[in-house]
């Protein structure tokens, strides 16, 4: 909702996009597959210091794009998704540094993904996309940074995935990285999140529209998608949250008695499941939330997590919130403890909220000053 | 398994079944609709005092049926669902007590539902089948009473929908019931649950095989069925469980980078979704989980939960799992204040387990003997 004027926070903004790995240059990935060219998407708010010391990364979600901030024009009726933490006197504040936000690989929101045209083919990717991981998505992210002339970061901050990209920073980059902010994530998937992503992944597999990817140019398998998307904002809540925002309200005029009546919360899960198939491309769905079940940091290194952890130089911030049981916040404290037996500087702010695991996008107020004092910090060590 | 002899527990068991509702009776259903005659598939373990004293129901869940003890025949592979919990010297002690159950209305497993022979039309009734609730269920199960000569039962017990039928038990015939013991369940089913139920919905009204319903005699929707399954699974274990039985192994000749390749985790609910689908009928799963949606033991009183906790006789022994998040003990906290400050005799019991919704199926050992000693209680107190 954009009651404010647009000139609010960073105001107008324009989506920008470079191609990296362009030939005879190639990706080569994770699963040792190689991709190239690739699209990355991309916004920037603030100004860049002459000394290019000042950049903030933000990486997003699941579901999320490079829009962060501000308006992309006057009528626009959504801000960028994590706008109130972004200009003049925000937390990100763009009168000091120089924020920006990629679109991650294999998504559908401008970088290169399974929807993308495959050139060896002219024909869209869709499940011939290679299987790529949140080391891939931070690795285009490092060509970006390369192309913008950008060696070190001031921070990288995100929450979910965008907290998995964070810490992938800190442990592959440690020498580009002065701080990272990891919100709401885990350094490595449980069971349970793979869980809910592979029921998910069924969900849309076996939509009969999903053609084994090939549904480009026709009926997508929207049902299938908007199934995984419920699946998802169910893990988003927690049980204390739905039960404010929806108890045991209904409407429909045969009241109980009928398939066609809903509950408050089922008529938000379908909403909210069948408008991201508007937005958001089934293919897509299915590689970042393989990503996201891949994720471990200790993956490649005999020490594990331990000393995976071992390799980050950057300062850290990890924020937590009580209620979010997708990635709860124990999996923050193992991280926590083997930070500091390997005497590394970390802070761990754990926020008392009961809204589950999207807290980080809602409940800006509990956590951002922690946010604003720590880049502040940050930026003041630096400059000494 | 079953590596015991055959004549263990209670051995060989015959199920039976009694029609009632037969015309010019019929059931008048919480809806307001009628329907009839019932066919109600059942089974009796133990034999019945000659004053009909010693009667115990044994209330199952949503997927459960009949069948809650010993073999059907010397080479069944699987014993009854409880029957560690049934038989001569366990804790529903059928030297003692005559213990029986019966599948519950709308299921699939014997008694009338959506997959039964709509009388007026000679075909399945599918979607013509009346919205029934847990009330409804329960009037079944009084009138097979009625049929066997058991005015009061001794106990009634189950866990979650199981413990639904206990409470609603004893809430609506007070006088009909000496003790009750619900196990990991609620008073009035959350959102959260309602949440999820409703996501299993839509997958398998979004099946094209489901067919509004008219998919008897063809492909039954058993993708939507399997997807149902699967979230139900995860919401019968626990974040810690799930880590003990799964943790991140995986299996697959590719690893990570194929969507072939398997957690185990996926293994595990992808064979629970799809084997699921060759002994339950897609429709009896939509209308029990709306049976389970509709669930308030508080619906029809003006004074709530409080009102109707209130009029319950019998003596209530609540068991409870710490880490079961679908019918948090929290739930259980509540309904025991009301009962309390009612003057009522009531008894919980909370497990330290963090198994999940599913420890009262698994963990016997963890609560069987509080069971035991309530139900040698409320028979020497009954003989007094």
């Amino acid at each position: 909702m954009n009651h404010s004027p647009p000139s609010e926070g960073v105001g107008l903004v324009t989506p920008q996009k470079v191609v990296v790995c362009e030939p005879p240059d190639e990706l080569y990935l994770q699963s040792g597959r190689i991709l190239g060219p690739i699209d990355v998407a991309f916004e920037t708010y603030g100004t860049l210091a002459p000394d290019r010391s000042n950049a903030v990364l933000v990486c997003h979600a699941l579901s999320g794009d490079a829009h962060a901030a501000g308006l992309h024009s006057p009528d626009d009726r959504k801000r960028g998704w994590w706008d109130p933490m972004i200009g003049p006197g925000r937390p990100l504040d763009t009168d000091r540094y120089f924020v920006l936000c990629a679109n991650v690989l294999g998504s559908c929101k401008g970088t290169t993904g399974p929807s993308s045209t495959n050139p060896r083919t002219g024909r869209p990717f869709a499940m011939d996309f290679p299987v790529i991981t949140v080391r891939d998505m931070v690795k285009v992210q490092a060509l970006l940074l390369d192309r913008l002339g950008i060696e070190r970061l001031l921070c990288v901050i995100g929450g979910s995935m965008g907290g998995m990209q964070a810490l992938e920073w800190a442990v592959r980059y440690p020498d580009r990285v002065r701080s990272a902010v990891p919100i709401s994530t885990t350094g490595a998937s449980s069971p349970l999140s793979i869980g809910f992503n592979k029921i998910g992944r069924r969900a849309i597999m076996s939509d009969p529209n999903w053609r084994g990817g090939r549904y480009y140019g026709q009926e997508p398998p929207r049902d299938g998608l908007a199934v995984a998307r419920m699946i998802g904002h169910m893990t988003f809540l927690s049980e204390a949250s739905m039960r404010r925002k929806f108890d045991r309200r209904i409407s429909g005029r045969e009241g109980i008695y009928a398939f066609t009546a809903q509950y408050d919360v089922e008529r938000y899960l379908h909403y909210n499941g069948y408008s991201f198939t508007d937005r958001f491309d089934a293919n897509s769905y299915l590689y970042i939330t393989k990503a996201l079940d891949a994720f471990d940091l200790g993956d490649g290194f005999s020490g594990g997590m331990q000393e995976a952890l071992a390799q980050v130089k950057a300062r850290l911030l990890f924020v937590t919130f009580a209620a979010d049981w997708l990635y709860p916040p124990s999996d923050t404290d193992r991280m926590e403890e083997h930070l500091r037996s390997a005497g590394r500087d970390v802070q761990h702010v754990r926020v008392d909220s009961d809204y589950g695991h999207d807290a980080f996008l809602v409940e800006y107020p509990l956590y951002a000053h922690h946010v604003t004092s720590f880049l502040q910090e940050v930026a003041r060590s630096t400059a000494a």
